[in-house]
This record gives C-alpha cells, sequence and structure tokens, in this order.
C-alpha cells in the first residue's frame, strides 16, 4: 500500500485536451494517480447528470503506464460519481478538476462543467479544487499554471479543506514573471449579457447560436474578477449550501399562512 | 398596454407536460403569461447551457389562443435566455419553472433544471421561482399544489424579491387536507449514495446507468426535509453566489504566497 495520497483528476474538456494533461504532470508528482474524464468536450454543462442515458466507461492508458485513464461518456459530474463508485478502490484524499481553457471566475462557476466535478467531489465528501486558465485557445501555454496548481495542491493537501467547501483557482493568461501572486477572493457580481446569432437553415427556417458579453458590476478589490485583471491568481472558496440565509426572516414577514 | 404582470414560464419536464399546464393554468388568474419551455424532458440537466450547438424555437400556441407558448430545443436555462433576448419585448415581472414532477428539496437543487431555469433568472435580475411536486409520476395530482403555488406567487408579485435570491418551492405529494402550510426553510444537508447498475450490451460490453438513494444526514426542523415529511410546503431562498464567505479567513492562513 502506497503512502502517498490518491488523487482524482477529471475536466471538461475531455480526455485528451492539452490542459488536462498539464494537471495529470503536476498531480504525478505529488501522489498516485487516477483519471476519469470526459470522452468529449463538456464545456457549459452546468452540474447536469445522466440519468437518462447509459454510461460507457473505457480504459484508455496503456500498458505499463503508471497512471491509470479512463475515458467516461458522461457529464464531468458523472465522471465523478463512476470514478467514486466503479474505478477506485478507496476514497481519494483530493480530487482536482481542469486545467480548464478559458475562465471559471465569478458567475461563471454556475454553468462551469470543470466545477460541477469538483463540486460534486465536495458533496461526497472528497476535498476538491477546479482550476482554469483564462486562455480559450487549445494551445494555452500551462508553464505557469503549473507552478500555482502545485502550490495550491499542497497547500490543501497538507491543511484539508473543510467540508462543504470546494477551491475554484482561475489562473491569469500571463507568462510566469509577470503573475503576482495568489488572492483569496469573493466571487464576483458579473453576468452575461446574451447575444442570439440568428440564422436560416437552408430550408429557411430559423435557428439560433447562442453568444454574449461578460459584464463585470463588481469592482471590489476582493473580488475574483479584480485579482485576475491586477494579475493575481484567485482562489475563491465555494459552497454548495445555496441557501441565501440572510434572507430568511424577510421571507418570514410574508403572508404565507394567513 | 395591460397593467397585469408579464410572467414567463418555463420547465425543465418539457412543454407538455402535466406539471407546467397547472402552473399554466394558475399564472394566467395573475398574470399575462409567456411560456418558453424545453421542446423534450431535461431533468437533471443542472445548470447547463448549449454553446456548442444551434439552437430552435418554435411557437406552439395555437391562433386564438390567448398565452403565447414556445418549444425550445435548449436546456431550461437556455430557454430563459432565449425567452428575455428573442420572444419577450420586455423584461419579464416575474418567471415561474415547474411545477416539477419529482423533488428539488436539500441538495437536488444542484441537479435540477428547473431550480437552474428560476436562478438564470435570478441571475438576469428577474424575480424567480421554482416550484416542485414530491410526485415523480406523470399522473401526479397538482390541485393542492395549484392552491400553493398561487399563495407563493401573489405574496412574491406583491412583496417582491431581493435581487440576487431565488425561491425553492417544494410540496408534499399530500391532498390538500392534510398540508399543514407553508414553511421557509434552509437546504438540509444530504446526498445520492449512487449505485451503477452495470450490464453487459448484446456485444458483450460493459455499460452503466446510475441509480441512487437519497441519505439526509441533517435532521434539523428548519430544514427543508423536515418540513416536506412533516406535511408542509417547503421555502427555501437560494442565491448563485457561491462564496463560503467563512471559509475565506482560513483560507488566508495558508501558506499561498511563501
Amino acid at each position: 500500500m502506497s503512502k502517498k495520497p490518491l488523487i482524482l483528476v477529471t475536466n471538461d474538456d475531455g480526455i485528451t485536451a492539452p490542459g488536462i494533461l498539464a494537471l495529470i504532470e503536476v498531480m504525478e508528482t505529488l501522489g498516485d494517480v487516477v483519471v476519469v474524464a470526459p470522452d468529449s468536450p463538456q464545456s457549459g454543462m452546468g452540474h447536469a447528470i445522466t440519468i437518462n442515458n447509459t454510461l460507457h466507461l473505457d480504459k484508455v492508458s496503456k500498458k505499463g503506464e503508471k497512471t491509470l485513464k479512463y475515458s467516461c461518456s458522461g457529464t464531468p459530474a458523472d465522471c465523478v460519481k463512476i470514478a467514486v463508485n466503479e474505478v477506485l478502490d478507496r476514497k481519494p484524499d483530493l480530487c482536482v478538476s481542469g486545467i480548464n481553457h478559458g475562465s471559471n471566475s465569478s458567475i461563471n462557476v454556475i454553468y462551469s462543467g470543470t466545477m460541477s466535478a469538483a463540486i460534486e467531489a465536495g458533496i461526497e465528501g472528497i476535498p476538491a479544487i477546479g482550476f482554469s486558465n483564462l486562455n480559450y485557445n487549445w494551445e494555452a501555454n500551462f508553464e505557469a499554471s503549473k507552478k500555482y496548481v502545485k502550490r495550491i495542491t499542497k497547500n490543501a493537501l497538507k491543511h484539508g479543506i473543510a467540508e462543504g467547501v470546494i477551491l475554484n483557482v482561475n489562473i491569469p493568461d500571463l507568462e510566469e514573471k509577470d503573475i503576482k501572486g495568489i488572492k483569496v477572493c469573493r466571487q464576483a457580481r458579473a453576468n452575461w449579457k446574451e447575444k442570439f446569432d440568428k440564422r436560416k437553415t437552408p430550408q429557411g427556417k430559423d435557428y439560433y447560436w447562442l453568444t454574449g458579453k461578460f459584464v463585470n458590476y463588481d469592482n471590489g478589490s476582493d473580488t475574483d474578477e479584480w485579482a485576475l485583471k491586477e494579475g493575481y491568481v484567485s482562489v475563491v472558496p465555494v459552497q454548495f449550501d445555496l441557501t441565501a440565509h440572510h434572507y430568511m426572516q424577510q421571507l418570514n414577514t410574508w403572508q404565507l399562512n394567513d
């Protein structure tokens, strides 16, 4: 039995994405690694799970390769569920998701497949971190990211992460020398102003592509958007208790039982 | 111009589900109603959005029908986005989602397409409520639900809902005389213990169905699970700021910048 931590790696860009390869490379220096990741890109899948369809799981690591790798036909949240139940022989010590190609800062956490995998692990009581790099390109450079992924993961393994909390880490698209450090932040108040690109099928019927513009309403210097703009890596602790506790008293003044 | 509130109705079970028909019936007594709902069931879709595929929108209400109805090929969150941007000529005064066939209490809020539609509306600054009935069957009886849907919606229209808060309403599967009233609650700490049903394809390859058992770890009498078990309608105020504010101080004691 190895005493190294058992680390589950997943993502939402699919098991062949350069971002997950960078993440696996770092994790192999920190523990025993098992990869269960989607067989195709799953961006924007939010916390979707597959309940009306079958799931397929394929071992894709080669004979002799030290890290076991599986591709799964499901969503990022499915990957964590099937890894814990059908692949791993014990509960992992950590689950890391990413490195996502593109930001999951502020409101993007809600739409993010990367973060849904990490949050699913958190729900199952596994310490978890989602990592994202602000560069959307498949050719993004992950060299600087790897340094920060390693530092944050080492801290998480050393200190532990409280139950019910998951870390959402975003890394600016900068060279290592230009990254100023790491900041613990809150989620900025921001959203997407959608624009639907309306087109016509060859048969003349309307259809749409969803596009949009990110709008930040929150210039607080304690937010992830501020930190990233200033050249810091942002770390937002995230929870899955969605209760707006501050609003319960107000709701109790309504005439709900009169 | 009508002075009645403009109410957007959506769901995740699809536009033909009995639950949305019950919801439309109630909303037509309270305002001008427009329906934009998925053209097929979208349960378990979480906060998925469609970014790698096209969206199709079809008017399905008949000539002369007072309520405009559109079916959309996308997810519940897509339905809200396309309704606001391409269907409605002004921002709606309220968005209601449901009535879901099945519970969205406690941790189910994370996986719920019904609630993702309501949360999407909340993100866009529209007061929003998701309604669910604990009966999973297509033949569920919505008579008692309609009474509570109406009472809660009237309160929301009268008092307004604070920005950043969405209501998650669950209704027990009981006859009207057996429902004890409405309780404002917090989300119970609960999760699903997955079990994968492993089968073989006709060609002998393994595949899986995701199944599971709901486990409640939280017997607090201020939780939604408690209220529902006791025969109350539960109302949980939900937020999309996922920041675990209570954990930021702890994270700042880590060696993140040493």
